[in-house]
């Protein structure tokens, strides 16, 4: 008996301590986990249902009508590029590719980023010489290495001959008189890609379900701000609302594998300030979207992170925290919409 | 009142004279029908639910990874060539080429057939020199103008650095003990094919559905059998069970556009009594998926039926007959199953 009850007073003691341990490590971690909350939430905020806009809403007709247009091969020169070529849904609407593959094997000047929380950046396209996901589409058919079309015209008349278009467009744009244009064309694939919103576990915890990240997605959030990553990686999509120049403390080909030195944003504006601009990518799902940089240079995600922060903040993470920020980027890998995951047919030739 | 009962008389004898004409139009249209219905099922016959076989029998695990295998991109030289770039579902999944663009946008020798409802044929391949769907998904990896893989070892290497994969495998082909092989590559993505039967108003229309086929289609469909169509194109595919020589009446470059002269199964069998044989096409769906030929010499439908009629039997037909049988065809475009149509996510890399 004596015995009996001395184990059940231990029993109970290490209940009573267990308890209580376990009261005050929660209550840690949960006043831990909502200061994270609050950070992410000041520093990234609420991912949006759609990225429409005033000047191209989305309806469902016009939808419809983009995903199609998305996945038309007959738009292009030799017959082999549609949107769907550079950013298959599949591989999460990357290729997977260092650079982009075009018409006849043509390679793109940089890598294909994922079209998925796209629409809202300050500008598309790495040096940001496209100035919406409409005007990428736009640009996109006629672009050499792309779809390699001599005019927007032969595109409009393709899409002409075929019935099954000129009612999409019809019931995508009512009450114009010719809706078959390269500007509606543009307007349709862009009003799918404003549907494209992936929200992940992130978005959960933002909301404050604590238990939609592990343990070290949580501590690699808490690394990735501490080291100041949040400065150029911000608003809901974690990028895309900037340019920076690409290597700050040191130039970015003494560690990535690039096979040579791009300027960057000084293509397009001229301006030697702008040499090695770059826009800050959107890291939404990037760990579903390598190989990583505007050259595709480095294949592995936590490579990428550490040199990230040792060219741009001049500091030389440890192998730890480059994995709990790769971890924590995981948990921005969504879910996508289901309409979007469905193929669509395109309209019969004849 | 006497107008008035003019008036009704004359309503009277008219409503019985078109209920009468009515009655034996339709008694007519009805024998007429019945008699097309069962010639239809003698010759076509019920499309089966799925084309499976004991060699390889359907499951959802290997179904599911077997979709995901037709979208992997990765397992090609270039990291350009998946089953789908051929094989897009968007376009019936033909690809809409005269000849089909592999890895480094090389050329292959034939027209891409759509992989809808052409498990069960004799063969695969126009001149057959792929005895299944499965041999034909494991010879495509390291054909050199498709994935271009140097070795099925390299392909299972790629897919066993995936623990995505290792895991769809292992589901597929429970009790494996090493299930990563390219004969299971091979037969989940033949199991995934042979789930694609598109049935399509012609069925309807077999099962007694007199209104699922429009009187131009029946009346196609009625030439086509006059004709002597379905001498070789028979079975529920119209098509697929043997192999004939293209041009039996005259050569088939008198009236294509081809490029050149291909010897068909020859180069398979070395026979000369296999010169210019091909395999009879699977005509389902036959409307969705031009150009026409091995070659893809031929990009009109009607044109196509009227060389066939030329050079294999012999008949010249008009306008209005390879109109209607063109109609008919267009009663072969069926549904594609729902699961088909929704793109899978291939596993992340890391």
């Amino acid at each position: 008996m004596n015995i009996g009850i001395r184990i059940k007073r231990r029993t109970l003691q290490a209940f009573v301590f267990f308890a209580a341990f376990s009261f005050v490590a929660s209550a840690h971690a949960a006043a831990g986990d909502q200061d994270l909350i609050n950070k992410a939430n000041q520093i990234f905020g609420p991912l949006p249902q759609t990225m429409q806009t005033e000047q191209n809403p989305i309806t469902p007709a016009k939808v419809k009508l983009g995903k199609v247009l998305f996945y038309e091969l007959r738009i292009s020169i030799d017959g082999t590029v549609s949107c769907a070529k550079c950013h298959p849904l599949s591989l999460y609407a990357a290729d997977g590719l260092k650079k982009a593959k075009g018409n006849n094997c043509k390679e793109n000047p940089r890598n294909a980023p994922t079209i998925f929380n796209a629409a809202t950046q300050i500008s598309e396209h790495w040096i940001g010489n496209r100035t919406s996901v409409e005007d990428q589409a736009k640009q996109s058919v006629t672009g050499p290495p792309a779809f390699g079309m001599p005019s927007y015209e032969s595109v409009e008349k393709i899409l002409k001959g075929m019935k099954g278009y000129v009612t999409m467009f019809q019931e995508a744009f009512p009450g114009e008189k010719e809706p078959v244009t390269i500007n509606n064309f543009a307007k349709a694939i862009g009003a799918f890609e404003r549907t494209l919103v992936t929200p992940a576990p992130f978005d959960a915890f933002m909301k404050g379900n604590v238990g939609a990240m592990t343990e070290q997605q949580k501590k690699g959030l808490k690394t990735f701000l501490d080291t100041g990553c949040m400065a150029c990686h911000s608003s809901p999509y974690a990028g895309g609302q900037m340019y920076q120049k690409f290597g700050v403390f040191e130039p970015y080909v003494k560690y990535t594998k690039s096979e040579k030195i791009d300027e960057g944003r000084f293509a397009v504006t001229k301006n030697e300030a702008d040499k090695y601009l770059f826009k800050v990518p959107v890291l939404r799902n990037v760990a579903m979207t390598p190989p990583y940089f505007h050259d595709g240079s480095v294949n592995k995600l936590d490579q990428a992170i550490w040199i990230m922060a040792k060219i741009q903040l001049g500091k030389d993470l440890s192998h730890q925290q480059t994995g709990d920020i790769a971890a924590f980027l995981t948990s921005l890998t969504g879910r996508i919409p289901d309409d979007a995951l469905t193929v669509p047919i395109v309209p019969s030739a004849e």
